[in-house]
């Protein structure tokens, strides 16, 4: 084959997403830690971002931790949380099984070429996100791509009444918990560097038009500086 | 781009791949769980398998689960565990921490087009292998796919010198971890009997030829029979 993408429908998706991105981010909806490699991704013409999550720590009354049926969040946070956090949420009753996870960031893009889906997984490897690829392709929609690595631990505490995680232990559950999360940011900021600068300067005028109209201006020759005002990540 | 993919060298590497699969079963290293859907996928003239694991329950020394660097994996089992096995472990010094990871099936295989592999991922989505994608392409090895699903747990059993599995709750994390691994297996019957029923029927006769020679017929309209001498799942 070769998908001839629809380059007007693909391009109006991209709008879409854009538009939500800074709706989701007013309400407080979008985790700030993402801006930046959001920004960075979507200033590029051939990339727009869908759904992404920065790495958080849930607690899930389910019997397996992927279930989605039969499954309820009872808890959810994409900071590190504390032992007695999780204290309250074990006093609660049980229908299933209480999880807890601690996951690494994932993100979907969509490309306009498989050149530059392929350019994109060399990227996602060297950052360390082992388990990126291209998971389904439409012309309309373009190369849907989804950036993700292996950090994560599903722990269960509870079994109905069976309770796992004693008082005693679950300072340390936490701990090592609250870890995978730091250790997911960290896998955040390592596809930030390697995308800044191994990503092709191909900016998207409109992209940085609808910036300047907001009040941020890109570098050209540093596009990095354009985030500053948003970025809260440590060490970049 | 599209890539031109280099024909020959291609199908070098599946006979290669072929030949190290019938190796691996004979020395007993091929989980034969595995068996049916190999024979499905590499019976087309599109597709080669590369590595694959039908799911299993490890106990891994180390800081996280998914660290290769400084990790260790102390027990490796592709059955259901008892809680001996567990005790057994839980005896040993541990460096880091033990993790008792159960996983479901992962699958590597390659296509010669584009197309196939859109068809590949549509059909794995079907059988429930949500996180499956394309991880890389190149004109030689072809289009790299990774099938694989969300069926997975990562329990912390010791942190050092803090046990966390206490041996009046152990009964129950064995007895999900063997749940979870019974899971994966589902996962495995599902996708076989997905891809019998969709894929479409492009024998490769050099493959069947000597599948015939390891005393194996085909039965065009039910290749499934090729089958039934290695298949050990029931309710296909």
């Amino acid at each position: 084959m070769d998908f001839k993408i629809n380059l007007s429908a693909w391009r109006r998706r991209k709008i879409e997403f854009w538009n939500r991105l800074w709706e989701d981010l007013e309400i407080g909806y979008l985790d700030e830690d993402l801006i930046g490699i959001l920004l960075i991704l979507n200033t590029d013409i051939n990339i727009y971002t869908l759904s992404s999550c920065s790495g958080r720590i849930t607690v899930s009354d389910s019997t397996y931790p992927w279930s989605r049926e039969e499954s309820s969040v009872v808890f959810k946070k994409h900071v590190p949380i504390t032992i007695n956090e999780v204290l309250d949420v074990l006093k609660k009753p049980v229908v299933r099984r209480l999880w807890l996870n601690s996951t690494g960031p994932i993100l979907h893009l969509s490309t306009n070429s498989l050149e530059y889906a392929d350019k994109i997984l060399s990227m996602a490897r060297k950052a360390g996100l082992k388990h990126s690829g291209i998971i389904s392709m439409n012309p309309d929609k373009g190369y849907i791509i989804e950036l993700t690595s292996g950090v994560k631990i599903s722990h269960l505490l509870r079994s109905q009444n069976i309770l796992l995680a004693k008082e005693d232990s679950l300072e340390e559950i936490v701990k090592v918990a609250n870890e995978v999360l730091l250790e997911g940011k960290k896998v955040l900021i390592r596809m930030f560097k390697v995308f800044r600068s191994e990503l092709p300067w191909n900016p998207d005028d409109n992209i940085i038009s609808d910036l300047k109209s907001r009040g941020i201006d890109i570098d050209k020759y540093d596009p990095y500086k354009i985030y500053r005002k948003y970025i809260r990540l440590n060490n970049i």
